[in-house]
Formats: C-alpha cells, sequence, structure tokens
C-alpha cells in the first residue's frame, strides 16, 4: 500500500487524555448485576472516542490484525457481523455477576447473550464479545483406552460408542477491573498501573493517562472452558460437580512430554469430569493459557536444561531454584485472579477438585468456593522422569494422601540425565 | 506494597525520544553474519538506556512480570541467572543468517549459543536469550497405535521400545526486523509501524516516536521446533528432510475436537518425520502460536456457531465465508513470515511438505526453499465432521492428489447440525 492510497495521515495520538475528549465515554459501574446499567465493554479501534476500555480484543493477536490492516486486506472500519454468532446455551447471570469483589478479571456479559446491547450496536457502536460458548464433539485417545480397561463406560449421550464425548465449551478473553484487580493483589490502583505500563516495556500509556478508564484488556491468553453433563447441574446443590483447573503446557498437552504430569493429569480430569456427568452432575475442566507457569516456553527450556546440567542431575529438593534463578520467582501464575472463570459459572461448591496445587485451593476457597474433596494424580499415570516434579510440589505443599518426601527422599528423587538420552 | 516501600515514584516517561539518550545504543546491523557486528538485542526494562528494541521478552507474558513486581514478589532489577541453560546442541549459523532479508523475524544469534555476548552481559548489560533449545522425550498415545499396526517400527534411538520418541526441541520468540517486516509485505515502514501502533489500542508509542529503534519484539506467541533425528541432516543435501509446519488449534491439538484435522494431521506429521529419521534424514516439526487462524479461540468459536447454524448447514461452500463475516478476512496468519524459522534452521530443500496449504508452500517456495514433495492428510485420518473444512481448502487451491471438489459437491457437504449432538 502507498501513502496515497492510504486514507490516514493525520496527527498521530501517542496517548489519550480525558480532556481530549468532549464527551464522555459510555459509563461501567463494575459489578453492577444489571447489564444495562453496568453498560457495555468497548474497545473498539474504530470510533476511539467510543472506547471505554484500554488494550483491545482478542489480546495480543491484535498484533496480526494490524498487519492485516496494514498490508490492506483488511479494512480499518470492518464491524463484525454476529448474526447467528450467539452461545449455544445460556450461562448465568448468577449472584456472583453482581459482586464487583468475586468478577474482576473477565466480564461477566461478555457473551452478548439475549442480545444484549443490540440497540447500542444498531447506532454504530462497535461492542464485541469477549465470551464466546459454542458446541463439539471430541475425542481424545487415552479414553478410549479408558473405556477398554472398563475404568470408563459408554453412555451414549454424554461418552459415545466411538469414544467420542459431547461437550459445551467457552472460549473467555481476559477484560481486567483495574481497581478490583488491585484489590486483590493488595496494591494501590495507581501502583498497578504504572507497574503494568512500565514493565512491559511501555504498552498502553493509557494505563497512566486515562485513571477515568478502569476496565482494561490485556494482551494475554484466556481461559477455555469444557462442560460435561447438564449446565444446570453446575449450579444444582443436589448434583455433584468435579472441577480442573489445568495451566497450559503445550509440551505436554499436545506433544507428551514426560517431564511433567500436565497431559496426564488434564487427561484423568477429563476422565473424572466424565463419571461425574454420567451420575447425573457435572464436570468442568479449565483451560488457562499459562504456558510455562506464565512465564513462555523459552524460559521453561532454559530452566530444563538447567534442571538436568546442574551438578548431582535433576533433583526435586532444587526443582524450583532452577526456576528461580532464571525467572526470578519460581511460578508466576497468579492463582489469584483465576477462580473469576468458576464465579462466571455460578460455582459455590466443588466436590472433586482434580487438583494437588495448594496455590489453587488456596485461590479457590479463598474466594468463597468450598471444596470438598481433593483428587490427586493416579500414581501409575506419573511418568518416570516427572517424579522429580512431583515429589518436589508435595514437599511444597501440594495435595497428597500419601507421605510427604523428606529431604532424604527429594535429594534422592533424581531425573533422567541428557547422557541417557 | 504500599507508596513508601516502592522506590519508583519518578516522572512516567511515556514514551522515549531519541533526543532523550545522551548515548546511541548499541547499534544493530540485521543482517550482518558476524554476531559481533551484528550486535546483541538488549529489550531489558532494568536501564532503560541500554535498550536498542521496542517491547521486551516472553511476549504478553510481560504482564504476568508487570504483576509478579507490583504484587512485590519479584525485584524489579532481577537479572536471569543463565547458567546451564545454553542450547544442548548448536544450531547455525547457516548463510542465511546473514541475510537481511531471509529472516526478519527472529533472531537468529537468540539462544546465545557459545557464550555470546558473554563479555557485555558481564559488564551489567541484561542481554536474555531469545530461543531456547533442549532435549525431551515425547510419547504421543497415537504413535503406539501405529507401532501397533505395523505403520511405524521402534529402532531403540528415536522410536523406543515404551513408545518414547528421542527430540530436540525449540522455543522461539518472536524479533522483528521492522524495516525488513515491511518490505516482505511491500508496506513503508513508517505506515507498518503506525498501524501497529494505532490498531493495537495504542502498544507502544515507540513504535511511531523511536524510528531508530527497528528492532520490536511483538507480544504474540512464537514457535516451537520439534527436531527428530540428527540435526546436522537438516542441511545435508544428501539426507532427506520432512517438515510439517502446524498452527495452533488448541481444541483439536489438545482436546481432539472433530470439527478440524488439527490434530490428526500433526500426528500424520510426527509419523512421517519419525520415518525420514529412521532411514538417516531428519525430520522437523514447528508449530506456531496461531490459534484459530491468528484470530484467537473467541472469533473461532463465534464462526463455528455461525457456520453450523446458518441456512442449510455447515457447508464447505460458506466455510470461509463466515469467518469473513465476523473477522473481516477468513484468514489472518501471515505465513509470509513464517518460513524464516525454517531458514533458521538452514533449511534449503524440502524433501516431503506434510501440509496441503497453498499459503505456506507459497511462502516457503517464494523465501527460495525447494518444495519435492507435498504430503496430504491420509483419508481415513479426518473425521467425518471435518469434511467440511477439508473439502472447502481443497477447493480454494489447497494441494491434492484427488479430485478439487466442484460447487455440487461442496454444497453437499455437509457437517454434523447441532440438533444431532
Amino acid at each position: 500500500m502507498t501513502s496515497a492510497q492510504s486514507p490516514r495521515h493525520k496527527h498521530i495520538v501517542l496517548t489519550s487524555h480525558p480532556a481530549q475528549f468532549g464527551s464522555q465515554p459510555h459509563p461501567v459501574q463494575w459489578g453492577n448485576p444489571n447489564p444495562q446499567e453496568r453498560g457495555p465493554i468497548i474497545a473498539t479501534l474504530g470510533n476511539l472516542a467510543h472506547r471505554n476500555a484500554i488494550g483491545t480484543h482478542s489480546g495480543g493477536y491484535a498484533v496480526y490484525r494490524a498487519l492485516a490492516i496494514a498490508s490492506g486486506s483488511l479494512k480499518r472500519d470492518h464491524q463484525a457481523d454476529l448474526t447467528d454468532t450467539s452461545p449455544t446455551v445460556s450461562i448465568g447471570p448468577h449472584p456472583s455477576w453482581g459482586d464487583p469483589t468475586k468478577i474482576v478479571a473477565l466480564d461477566p456479559f461478555g457473551a452478548l447473550d439475549n442480545h444484549l446491547f443490540a440497540d447500542l450496536r444498531a447506532e454504530g457502536y462497535d461492542i464485541r464479545p469477549s465470551i464466546a460458548i459454542t458446541k463439539a464433539h471430541i475425542n481424545i485417545p487415552e479414553l478410549q483406552d479408558a473405556v477398554a480397561q472398563g475404568r470408563l463406560k459408554v453412555d451414549g449421550k454424554i461418552l459415545k460408542e466411538n469414544g467420542e464425548l459431547v461437550v459445551t465449551k467457552a472460549a473467555i478473553e481476559p477484560v481486567w477491573h483495574l481497581p478490583g484487580i488491585a484489590k486483590r493483589f493488595g496494591v494501590e490502583e495507581s501502583d498497578l498501573r504504572r507497574t503494568l505500563f512500565e514493565q512491559t516495556g511501555g504498552m498502553f500509556p493509557e494505563l497512566v493517562t486515562r485513571p477515568d478508564l478502569e476496565v482494561f484488556l490485556p494482551p494475554i491468553g484466556g481461559h477455555t472452558v469444557y462442560i460435561l453433563g447438564e449446565i444446570e447441574a453446575i449450579t444444582d446443590p443436589d448434583k455433584p460437580l468435579a472441577v480442573r483447573i489445568h495451566d497450559e503446557c503445550n509440551g505436554s498437552d499436545v506433544f507428551g512430554s514426560d517431564i511433567c504430569t500436565c497431559r496426564p493429569y488434564l487427561v484423568h480430569g477429563i476422565e473424572v469430569a466424565i463419571q461425574t456427568a454420567q451420575v447425573g452432575g457435572a464436570g468442568v475442566i479449565i483451560y488457562a493459557r499459562k504456558e510455562g507457569r506464565a512465564l513462555g516456553e523459552v524460559t521453561k527450556f532454559l530452566v530444563y536444561n538447567a534442571r538436568k546440567r546442574q551438578e548431582g542431575g535433576d533433583r526435586a529438593d532444587t526443582y524450583f531454584t532452577r526456576t528461580e534463578c532464571v525467572a526470578g520467582v519460581p511460578d508466576m501464575r497468579f492463582q489469584e485472579i483465576m477462580p473469576d472463570v468458576m464465579h462466571w459459572l455460578g460455582i459455590t461448591r466443588i466436590d472433586q477438585f482434580v487438583s494437588m496445587s495448594n496455590m489453587k485451593y488456596d485461590a479457590v476457597t479463598k474466594s468463597g468456593i468450598e471444596i470438598v474433596e481433593r483428587i490427586t494424580i493416579p500414581e501409575e499415570l506419573i511418568p518416570a522422569d516427572a517424579m522429580v516434579e512431583i515429589n518436589a510440589k508435595k514437599a511444597a505443599g501440594y495435595y497428597t494422601e500419601g507421605e510427604v518426601p523428606d529431604e532424604t527422599v527429594l535429594e534422592k528423587t533424581i531425573g533422567r540425565q541428557y547422557e541417557d538420552a
């Protein structure tokens, strides 16, 4: 595209200030249970005066959108045609949607269900969903083994003869209410805004110039929720609910790396979810895009090398230390904001919590959700090389019904060396 | 953390301008084959005067890093201890590393192999790797079936008795040379910078205020490369090379959704890679973080609903149209910058290209890599509901050895309806 073709050579506004706008954008009353009073979240890049949020939709994929516009393949003013895209099932509203402290990291009204804000859309406001809900059939090879071994039974409705599993699934983008996020972490909102701006290399000056904009769509991955069984069972106090919250690990989830228990534990969570749905309850798997403990895969691989090569080999007693040397912290997942997805689903009690993580357990129970039982990963599902991880985690406070490994055990839990490979 | 504890309440610099720096940052001579002359990429958030790039490391995970600092769990001045983290194998340098047009979307020297820039690090420059290379054992359930069915043979070295596969893997962060990216898309660099700034909601004002900084680390996912067989075979003209470039699809890759061919084709790619490595060649799987055609998962699920609900059902003849209605384009993956990973590996000829995508084929061959043979997905691996996708793609120009479906076939290729579920 040449400059002559481009209509956009106007003054570049580096960052907006409240005074630059003649009219105030649509107000947002976060936590108001009435969606009309709460107001829509508008993160359009079309009419900038309409924006009442910092950042934009689709997280980092906005960079690809910019490439599409720069290269001339996408029109700058494209408005999404949302015909037929509405949720396949309604989720909520739940009492938690009206509690500004329960949900601070997503927009509970983000699915735009029941033609929400259709009137404003008709007036030309580019209001996009931050949540999408659909149906799917999924097929996981390990489940067919579970059927063959008699651990799972085909019921023809949830789990079909050919191994297919019928699910409802939802994709959820992060939508942060900055005052709520600050409160969750016990920091000043102004400190949070300044650090978010400075420590990302200067993303979004509006974080510091627009204190009136309280909503931020950060360019990080969101959550995908897989629901087995009837949606209504999730919130029915008389029906059992199984939940696994799983943090992304591409190397194991997709490629089956044997250094961790991620995929085996995920598949076990799905098995428990099926069994719970089959007795009339519901099973929920929440997949969080937090690769490598939210440190990213480059850092993860650097840590693998440091673990395997250190003196004495890859040992459970130095499992967390090696991450801390490289990243400065042993973990960056901040489970404090994770329970919001559960509150969006209206969860108040989890009968079976398929996770051993104490950080996840603490975050969920602290947010007001009761956990009845914690389900550990069956020993036979732990790859040999992942014993380093599992013993280190048990010693660090992860839940186990068995013995907590002491120092001697940790020192002796040694993984495969590079020379063995 | 209270304000009193925080040492950082200085003037907020919203965006830097060249004049604000007394001394020039380390120059970058992109495409110079001598790494010392090329210079390091410095995207530190510690000493800002050292920065010679826009953005920072770990993509969007910088947001979590900011949370870690805001909440007081990470020190602002933490410097990575890179002891023992260096690559398990050396990759390159290759002639392509010295060609500023062949690689524009990653830093070929990003692994900091052979203690690269150790002298500058010792002087206090916070230079971090953007590439990490490690080893792994992986275990994919479908491969055990392939062994049982005689399609794959255990050799004890690449594919072990217990189904384990021995791989070298590399994680690669995007590092963009903006003049090179602009050239690749045939746009003016200033237009590209301005659009990247404006169409992301104002990320990184330095894109427009610092034309002297030519390197940008965008907050998008990168690539993971899995290598089977000897590294040297990748560039040995006498040895065969199989490659699959796979774009992320979490719903299929992890959860086995039957609406597309993603996981089956990925696993088939791994099978071909094993076979090629077993005859003395190499197999390369490149996994690109481009969920939902780089539109993100919310958009993807919206499109699924629109496809399934449209009049006449989910049909191959409207497969691309539905995405275009919602997203404005049928695809946002921009394969034009994908071949850079192959040039980083030194690939000049691919004997078996495990992909039917014409966009990928065109991008790879246009970049100067020869493709000898294209490998389609075997018919028996296509889930019934994914026939809509595969026929639509064949009709749109995707490679097939069979017949290209005509309009009648496309109209008649109808997927499962929501009512059937």
